[in-house]
């Protein structure tokens, strides 16, 4: 039985309109299984293109990668992927030669299971670190999740990749050009920590978009550049982090080429995915209680405003103040300060604002008028019923904050999440 | 009365063995009065060299430098420093003009005290921020102190710098070296943080050395590198931070040259006593129950050993895991890989052992053999007892992390503490 023919049972089986996550993209299925890795809950995914796909793929920058990244690395530098395995509860990171051995297993057995070859196949893992992966458990979960492939609705996959995530995290986005129309779908899994595990962040996404593999990688760098790779919990990055795209050109079409309005419609929907799967990464943080948004502009260029924003989401002395719904405009400013980034103290104008809710905010939209409070302007702060009106809106779930160096043209967005005492407690908690 | 005879008197007054930190120095005066900026606290302090001094200091690098750093900026590049004026409780900081101006008028005031020029003072403030400085406060301060030099022993300046420190911090060494003796004395506030207030470090050194102006700056930066620049317990970088070397030469011999052995005797002791003041520091962090010290070694080059100690001295989920004495080697390891520093990821090896206590250790010594544990080596985690017994290590008061990279001859050290419930509670209360 060829791939094209599961496809079309699956959309059989599986009509459209319950299909949630990646499933919402043409020539895609995807499921996941309890495989006992975790206790009493999905842990092993498969997600399979039904033709071929271009891929791409930004993986972690942490010089200990672990091996399911070195695997994938590899797999992909050969092109022609057509599947992702994934297993969450353990890492397999800090393993040695036996974990290369068991992520490269794991590959053998998905390209088993779907008649591919081993090097179509990306491998990512999840979870506890230092330990071997229980490779009975992960062949029986790569098993039955391709013999119940064709089951799936696409959330089954997004719960499997989870760790201490408090919800499955997916977005999607129809977009149309001209008479043609693309799909971009993603989900993805956030800072769960739970010792001695990392702060993986893990996003897969697949499009039916058709696009040769050189141009996707250049824009999925792109995108994860000023979406994933502006969010942070900890400041850390983990050994496991992975963001893969799969576009199998089911649409149909000629294939797109960069800088025409097709392409840029597709880097708008590409980013609009990652940036909602960033925001809930974000928002989702532990011991969290709400989302951190932080919009730089009027900095000498984008590079400026990237260090300015990731400064103030990183600053443990705003995120604390976040977490009082405390206006503490001096914490900001010296953030921002502390980056060195050229800035005009005298132009400087830091407010306050909601921020859209998650799925709701597509672009850099200014901050709604008429819940934007100035804290801090002409170089000094703004007294008067200020900080109360922002103490206020600081409240809320999703808290933007808006600030002006007034020195140039560069913008940038950063996403992060208010510092509890439950953050203290989840990650002090001794369970070595 | 010209000012030898001032420091004559003030021997007298105040006989060594009562005298503390500042005031160890042959040829300075220091005192610290309560002028009520701060309720019912010690909160200005002059130090006052009898001779004409070399003076060096180094500044904060955030972008937003306070009105009291660029006063003080432009007296120093004038030479021929003799004193420095401080208060604590209010910053000077985000005061626009109104802040320089008083920057300018506490120098002014401080010099018609003590019969000198304005250049020749710098002028420190450290506090609350956005706040006009209360200048009739102030003025009696520096009115009070100046009148009262000579009663001082040196613990009242120490007091009066301080904001939410839970001490003074004060250090001292004497250098003998050939037939020659020299003092090195220095006193330090530490990162109390008062909304609006910041993490503000200040520290004050004294040295009866004689040594040239241009040649102390040298020194002093390099020594500023090595030690308080490598204490985080934010991130942040505050708008007032600020070290000041004074060295009146009251030793009486020739001045210092650089690369004698008198000098690098000097560079030592420069160096014990600005480590001690930042270890200090890192170990009455807001919150703080321990002192983080991270040793990397075997990295290619110092710069490479310094981001990865910073890094892991940084890390919120280090710094969560020694909270709850948690030997999490895998948090550990993703600091540093989240450097991208190179690393011989086979030859990583990462050990806990007990610090130092503040005031005995003097260098960059070994751990401890008796109680040092092994987390990782070789690219894996140890088992067996080992997490048990780094626990027991890490309950302990100063707790210290050995890191090799295996890759060069690199090495650095970096201080921290661990991150608590306290430090959220305390610095999310709000109180705009």
């Amino acid at each position: 039985m060829n791939n094209m023919e599961k496809s079309a049972e699956a959309t059989m089986k599986t009509p459209a309109d319950q299909r949630t996550g990646l499933l919402r993209v043409p020539g895609f299925r995807a499921m996941g299984v309890a495989a006992g890795i975790k206790r009493d809950k999905t842990d092993v995914a498969l997600i399979v293109s039904d033709r071929p796909a271009s891929a791409a793929a930004v993986f972690t920058r942490n010089a200990f990668s672990a091996p399911p990244v070195r695997v994938s690395r590899e797999h992909l530098a050969k092109g022609d992927i057509r599947a992702i395995v994934v297993n969450s509860g353990n890492a397999n990171a800090a393993t040695g030669q036996q974990g290369l051995d068991d992520a490269r297993e794991m590959a053998n057995l998905a390209a088993a299971e779907l008649d591919l070859d081993p090097h179509q196949v990306l491998v990512s893992s999840t979870g506890l670190i230092g330990a071997p992966l229980p490779m009975d458990k992960i062949r029986n979960g790569i098993h039955a999740c391709a013999s119940r492939l064709d089951e799936g609705n696409g959330q089954e996959a997004a719960e499997a990749i989870l760790t201490t995530d408090s919800g499955t995290k997916t977005a999607h986005r129809t977009i149309e050009v001209g008479d043609r129309t693309f799909h971009v779908a993603g989900m993805a899994k956030g800072s769960g920590m739970i010792h001695p595990n990392m702060a993986t962040m893990l996003a897969f996404i697949t499009t039916d978009v058709p696009v040769p593999q050189a141009d996707l990688q250049v824009l999925t760098g792109d995108v994860v550049d000023h979406t994933f790779n502006m969010i942070t919990v900890d400041g850390d990055e983990s050994t496991n982090d992975m963001v893969g795209v799969l576009a199998n050109g089911a649409e149909g079409g000629e294939p797109l080429a960069p800088a025409t309005p097709e392409w840029e419609a597709l880097r708008a929907g590409l980013t609009q995915v990652c940036r909602d799967l960033a925001r809930m990464i974000a928002g989702d943080g532990e011991g969290a209680t709400r989302l951190l948004e932080v919009h730089v502009e009027g900095a000498q260029n984008q590079e400026d405003a990237r260090r300015a924003a990731r400064a103030v989401v990183r600053s443990n002395l705003v995120k604390s103040a976040l977490h009082g719904s405390d206006p503490n405009w001096g914490r900001i400013v010296a953030a921002v300060g502390s980056t060195r980034v050229p800035l005009d103290e005298s132009n400087v104008r830091v407010s306050v604002s909601v921020a859209d809710a998650i799925g709701e905010g597509d672009t850099q939209a200014s901050p709604r008028e008429d819940d934007e409070v100035v804290l801090f302007e002409n170089g000094a702060p703004l007294g008067g019923d200020a900080p109360e009106k922002a103490s206020l809106i600081m409240q809320k779930e999703a808290v933007r904050l808006n600030i002006t160096l007034g020195t140039g043209p560069g913008a940038a967005e950063a996403w992060g999440c208010d510092l509890s005492e439950e953050y203290v407690r989840f990650n002090s908690a001794y369970s070595t």
